[in-house]
């Protein structure tokens, strides 16, 4: 726990609860595993990760998440205060949250009197005591606290005295945190910082314990500057999700927010070295969602840095600082205009390394396959998301690597209703090994399913080792929707064979093609990899 | 000019100039004159529509826009202040300021010591006398002057003294506007107040003329903040481009930050009756300039008041302002419950009574309903993208449902490499309607792109208003990536007949049979929803 003495703000990703409230954002429970792991590299304080009480899946995803170590995030379980008129111990929503064993609960309750009375039905007595009485019973659980208080600045604004009772409440109750939430989105950064000041007035300060969040929703545009003021008028404590997703509008963006905080008002919010990490992954949890960071997002997005003016490349070309606020370096983003920029060259480097540990920066195979992934990244590829891909991809430009094979000629067809007692999606597939040739077919539920096992058919023949490799994911992105399906598709593949797992990509206006091209990158990345791990076993450090 | 007293804060849209510097951005002489038109409808005061010195192009559009009537919006064009060490009348970029012909002109200075003596080179007192000239130059050639301070709120930071300096030249020299420029767009809102305090510090006050104003970017994802912050702080003139165009990460929104002056700090910024038109203008916009609106961008975005949680859906039946911080038709939006496991029967109920106003939350069909989402839920299909689809549910559980056509059967073929003169993707398909059958074929650049092909041209035959329906937008999901390719997809399907635009969904394991279902309801919904306003024309009031 030593990083956290070096962070001031901590910070609490809802990507997967609150973001999953976002219109077309769903997640699956693998999903959610690669999204806790990437929020946990990111050093990420609390993730929190779910509402066991109101959907049965997430409990499931409780159940599978206990078996994960992570390194810097703790995971928190989601929920309402009691229902009215019964014990906390009586309510099955409190019951299933503590179900999900995670050491930390969030509990959110009402401060604004109007949710009180007509949306709740209850009596502002009653709510008060729903709060005091649901984090008492928490604690008593043994659990850290989290109170997000609903709605506090629209409630502040109506009813002062109520809204800071129900603060009140829930720190005599013993809460470890208290959240200020501006639910709906609509308040700007002057009600922000008032509303937070009064807020602090009930505890002993900014720095002390229990720390006051803030948790901002962007319908008015402002969840950034409302965090940032909050921070600026005491708030230690900062919810959103990483990219902005959540309901209408969106969360505050923490990933829009960070730099601004850590580099800004020099308060740090992520373990030393992750900042630079920021970019990478920022774009990361964009592959997982499905979901394209948006090119202009300020600090992450691919144009963030881009300079169109001349007059603002000249500028920067004399002093940097001239026309940029900061330096795309510190968030791992890079600068546009310049063609090989130190940023994306490091990158690039550090990933090379993994096959050949003398590459660097200004190693010439750096520069080629920057120049290699710029061409191939304006037709639509991204490597972002499939390292295999990327590892094939640098053995090419190192010579290291050599075709184990050919697909001759192939055919999917997707027929309904079937031809007789043949499955709607078949494919045959020929292919070449080291001059042989050999042809297979395989029906499936679907055409990538059928070609899938035809090509495998075809090649374990060959390579027997392709038994235990399967499938574990499958994505597909249109990359530009304006021609709809004559668009182009990028098509992203996970491959396990049961010890490792590796992720390889494909794009083609053919998804069928796509998903080929993924699939023979999927294919050769676990053949090299089985040839190479066997020559060392053979001739250890002869790589 | 009536209207113009009831504007309390006027606006400049810099689409045409600022915004064509974003990534991605180009516009043709005729999409700038539609351009004008619009933010000319929508009632903005003033429009910077180019640069005449540096850019040749935008010298011919003036040529044309000179022919245009506008009903309240005045032409700006747009230059820098003259050239170091010569007259303004020797100035070859000002001539061409003047050259463009419109009554009023925006001139851009330095107000930043850095930029001064680092980038432009010149000493502190040879920039203010650029300003001071430029200004008094324009000024005798009888053009409105409207001034805006380059680089003013990092400048005055700097060195507050020369910053406040260079404004005095320009308000010496008798400029008509002064505005207060966050070029790096890295200030936060606090800054912004402080900086436009001091400015007014030097004019007359907040409604004093010259007025000041505001000209944020969006790097630090406070381009609304710093806007709105400069208004309360006293601006009454606000620069940005409608959608946010603009290098890096964009100007200031001008449509997520209008509703916020006018309803919040109850400053109107358009003329009445203008407000409600911002939805349809901004979409029309990004029509225009063929950028989709982003759907969770503040007030006007397509999810900016969508509802996915339940209990959120509940609360604003209850009380609309419970979970909503402006009534969405005063921007022109609407309001949209998204069919999920997460949204309740009144969600449901609220979407029904477009098909038939009777049907209550507590109505049999809204439980039946409500059944059918939870099944086709559990088997993949969602539909809170897909608008269309749910109307075809509704209507085939209230019985108002016919099939109108019926694919017989298709074929969908890949292969690689093609066969002869054939696209390596083709289909044919034999559809039925009424007793008919009819089969067509087709290519396409994939399999999907091939059977739509094919199924319109069979149902064309039939349906010749299907010419001018194509899909605009195409969209596919795995949902759940354990068992890999034999998982099911999830394909999105956005269509247009240039009138109307409506979205269906369709679930399969098999790619090509989801689309299939996304067409085919995508068609259905388009021959129907025909075919009801065809009667209602004939027999109003009887559906």
């Amino acid at each position: 726990m030593q990083q956290e003495e070096t962070i001031e703000v901590e910070l609490l990703d809802t990507t997967l609860r609150d973001g999953a409230q976002g219109q077309g954002i769903s997640f699956s429970v693998q999903d959610k595993l690669s999204l806790v792991q990437t929020l946990d590299e990111l050093g990420i304080t609390w993730i929190e990760a779910g509402n066991p009480g109101s959907n049965p899946k997430d409990m499931e995803f409780f159940r599978l998440a206990a078996g994960i170590t992570l390194g810097h995030a703790r995971l928190c379980a989601f929920g309402a205060t009691r229902k009215k008129g019964i014990s906390p111990e009586a309510d099955p929503h409190l019951q299933s949250l503590l179900d999900a064993a995670t050491e930390t609960v969030v509990i959110f309750g009402k401060s604004w009197d109007l949710h009180v009375t007509e949306v709740l039905g209850v009596s502002l007595e009653e709510n008060r005591a729903m709060i005091a009485e649901t984090v008492a019973f928490l604690k008593e659980q043994g659990r850290t606290v989290i109170y997000d208080a609903e709605h506090f600045f629209d409630g502040w604004v109506a009813n002062p005295e109520y809204a800071l009772t129900t603060l009140k409440e829930a720190l005599e109750a013993g809460a470890d945190r208290i959240v200020l939430c501006d639910t709906n989105g609509g308040n700007f950064p002057d009600c922000i910082a008032r509303g937070t000041g009064a807020a602090l007035g009930l505890t002993g300060g900014a720095q002390t314990a229990p720390l006051v969040g803030i948790h901002a929703h962007n319908d008015a545009d402002m969840a950034s500057a409302c965090s940032l003021t909050a921070v600026q008028a005491g708030c230690r404590h900062v919810q959103g999700t990483l990219l902005g997703f959540g309901e209408r509008c969106g969360n505050t963006s923490l990933a829009a927010v960070i730099p601004s905080i850590a580099l800004k008002l020099g308060l740090p919010c992520l373990p030393p070295g992750k900042l630079e990490r920021l970019f990478e992954l920022s774009h990361r949890v964009g592959e997982i969602a499905n979901v394209a960071v948006p090119d202009t997002m300020p600090y992450v997005g691919a144009h963030a840095f881009s300079h169109k003016a001349g007059m603002h490349a000249d500028g920067i070309l004399k002093i940097r600082r001239s026309f940029e606020h900061i330096d795309p370096s510190l968030v791992g983003n890079d600068r546009h205009f310049l063609m090989s920029e130190v940023g994306g060259r490091s990158a690039i480097a550090e990933r090379a390394k993994k096959i050949d540990p003398t590459i660097s920066k200004d190693h010439p195979i750096t520069a080629a396959l920057a120049l290699r992934l710029k061409t191939l990244e304006a037709e639509g590829w991204q490597f972002e998301g499939a390292d295999a891909s990327f590892e094939l991809l640098v053995r090419q430009e190192l010579g290291k690597y050599k075709p184990l094979f050919k697909i001759e000629a192939y055919r999917v067809v997707s027929e309904h209703p079937s031809g007789g007692s043949l499955a709607c999606a078949h494919a045959w597939a020929k292919v070449w090994v080291e001059g042989q040739y050999e042809i297979a077919a395989a029906e499936g539920d679907g055409p990538v399913h059928a070609l899938d096992g035809a090509l495998r058919r075809g090649l374990k023949h060959f390579y027997p080792e392709l038994e235990q490799v399967r499938l574990s994911d499958y994505k597909v992105r249109v990359i530009d929707g304006k021609d709809a399906s004559a668009a182009k598709v990028r098509v992203l593949i996970e491959s396990t064979d049961g010890v490792n797992t590796w992720s390889t990509v494909g794009v083609s206006e053919d998804i069928i093609e796509a998903s080929r091209a993924a699939l023979v990158d999927s294919i050769e990345y676990k053949l090299i990899g089985d040839i190479e791990r066997r020559f060392q076993s053979f001739f250890p450090g002869h790589l």
